[in-house]
């Protein structure tokens, strides 16, 4: 990708709860998008958004070119983010473009395209808390984190969480309903680091939390890290002599 | 799945380039599905063959609901499988029919699906030697096999391959031509257990030989394994009392 | 190992607490091993037992070589065992036996010596309720088991558990107190397949419980199956010319 | 570890070979360490050496409290490296410090009691090619490599290679006379990050080359990477109210 370079970074934000439902507008009157925006912005990034309802979702080529990842967060729309904007967005994964798949975005296209999976999990709205505990904390994702952090009211999800194993397993979930969740999962998808990460409710605080913006910084620089060189493909000439070959 | 059932197979090949050309009609003269199906039953299994151009790709409802493991051998015609089947062999992976994926199927759509990424890899038709090392001699798919085995002549596929990493990675190839290859690789999408296979090509008689069929016989074994009870999905109710809830 | 005969098992007890300490022989009058082994015969497996105070600790080279899969269940007295058969229970394991290590075993000399770690975790004694929940419910050690399962009364142990990433997590479980662990955790080392399972606690009835016995049979029959061939090391001739050698 | 400071880099060395032999001595006139710290200095590291033949091997508490990152060649005096200096440097690596194994180091003290197995190998001297081949482009340690690079003359290591499944799997390469290996893999242990590089034999300019020596670089920088907070182990206070304790 971009060896020192500043990672340039778009925050992708369905915005649709913000502007139809008051509890949600009430804890991110602007989107979650510029709450996340704001959070991030001193780590230093170069950032932009971009919303469902922009032209091409706000994710034209030219966007994407000029992003090293790209975060999501999607909820109540994702049957209508265009299948092209997804192949899209898929390419760039590919080509080495960092994902960062935020809470109910599990569900988005763009993630089960690349997981392969259905994604499903269990699900509970009931104000109850979360305690994220970290279980690598070797990990740059975990840099600068305490063994544990809590959230005091969030949306449960729970196991069985229907992902390919994670490469790395970060952070594990405990609810206060007695569910537990693999809360911090990394992939590689082509050149692309993909992280996914549970919290962000839309009508809790979350993305106001430190710990949780220091992780989603974190991850930013994890999947922005440079990368080998491109792979070929196709038909390729021997490198050696092959014997039946005269 | 089925405790200590037989496993029930169902082979299924493209069964193209068998019937046009000699080249390859010389070599298994009643298409690959045929000859896999001769080598496997010695091992006991309860088989049955489908094919392309039968009706819904002899893979109706039924014919999959019946199936333990599906193999899958395809090359030239992998746009000309419909859609919906595709749609029906994933879900049905998903819900923990084994799946095993043979040489150029590594294109093949639900392979892809399956993966999430290009599957696509560097490849040489030049009558070459290939030797595959064991690199995990404890996994149940290496049961019985010697330290390493030699094909005469296969097509060469070299990295980088475009897959996930693999869960285990349980064979790696040497090519005369100077390349090498992540051959077999086993994967997990939902309750189904996957493996890639990468000897095959229809020009050689690679399907005759014995530690590629006893290679093929484990890993059915392997991926019909019991698995443990489906996952519930969806609105779940606390296993434990909420605070907030009073 | 040894294809489709009966796996055979040593079931390895510290057998101390038993003997000492009055709550511990009304859970297990005989002793833990002699529970495990009443547990488990049902499952059709050729069983032994063997003891800390039995001379060589009752891992003599002869039942060592008849053993497919050994059990390990320590807590107080991991000092005392000597290292000569700590040595002769891993050159087993490398060459392939089998190795189920058991809730306070996390701190054996085994354990520790094949995981490189310290194996150190948090814990206490509570009478707390644990809930393990299958993540991986394709694997074989979740064979037949539900979703999740529950103990009403054990000793927590909780994260960070100071191990190698597990090959393959199978089960996490959830504290009353607020905590969270890795409680099923698969490794390879060498040809020996070990299987680390949480529960077990000496003051509680667990090994009595079906779903922990049913786990630990499934634990035998992945680690018990049959192997690749025995690997060759040291100085090797060349399997192809080298140019340099003429 | 430590943010953004510059690495502070230890290159551990024997440093005997260079003194006995000449045909060593041709190609390292001042030891294997210095021809490291050369190529590596241009990076930008705090780098110190040490070696074999000084007091406590060079690594006394002091140097290795300064050291974020440790290499290590090794070879034909493993035994006499003191265990309690392997004990003091495994103590540093499940504490954070990185540690960087270098070709025939696979036998030194510290690699085999971090990787629990036995590191054995298959090897040859026989002045044969190497091709290294990039198998996960996306890892940092493969920023600004090529698909493949060559070593014209090398000493071979071959599969079976006794370790365990590495975390990651970075480069696998090729030899001339037939064999494959697994020669570019990370580990986890503590908080400690591992990484075994194959290449390197003492007759051969392998430290000068460039793809070497960037690999090394990278290594040094993903080792070195901020840390969570160090893990608490213990007895440990409930979070949460548990119900048997009124």
């Amino acid at each position: 990708m971009m060896g020192n370079r500043t990672p340039r970074v778009t925050i992708w934000n369905e915005y649709r709860h913000e502007r139809a439902k008051p509890e949600v507008a009430k804890v991110y009157p602007e989107g979650i998008h510029q709450a996340l925006r704001s959070g991030l912005t001193p780590y230093g990034f170069d950032i932009r958004t971009a919303t469902l309802d922009e032209p091409e979702h706000g994710l034209t080529e030219n966007v994407l070119n000029d992003t090293d990842v790209l975060l999501w967060w999607g909820h109540g729309a994702h049957d209508e983010v265009d299948d092209r904007i997804v192949d899209r967005v898929r390419e760039r994964v590919l080509q080495g473009m960092g994902l960062i798949v935020l809470h109910s975005a599990h569900y988005s296209k763009i993630f089960k395209k690349l997981m392969g999976t259905s994604c499903a999990l269990k699900w509970r709205e009931a104000d109850e808390k979360e305690r994220l505990w970290i279980v690598k904390p070797a990990h740059p994702i975990a840099a600068g984190l305490p063994e544990y952090f809590e959230l005091e009211q969030e949306e449960m999800y729970g196991e069985f969480f229907d992902i390919p194993d994670p490469e790395e397993l970060v952070m594990v979930s405990w609810f206060e309903g007695g569910e537990v969740f693999r809360s911090g999962c990394t992939y590689t998808r082509g050149q692309g680091k993909i992280f996914y990460f549970r919290p962000g409710h839309e009508t809790y605080p979350t993305y106001y939390r430190e710990p949780v913006v220091r992780i989603i910084a974190n991850a930013i620089h994890w999947s922005a890290a440079e990368r080998g060189a491109a792979p070929q493909f196709g038909n390729a000439k021997p490198l050696e002599a092959i014997r039946g070959q005269g």
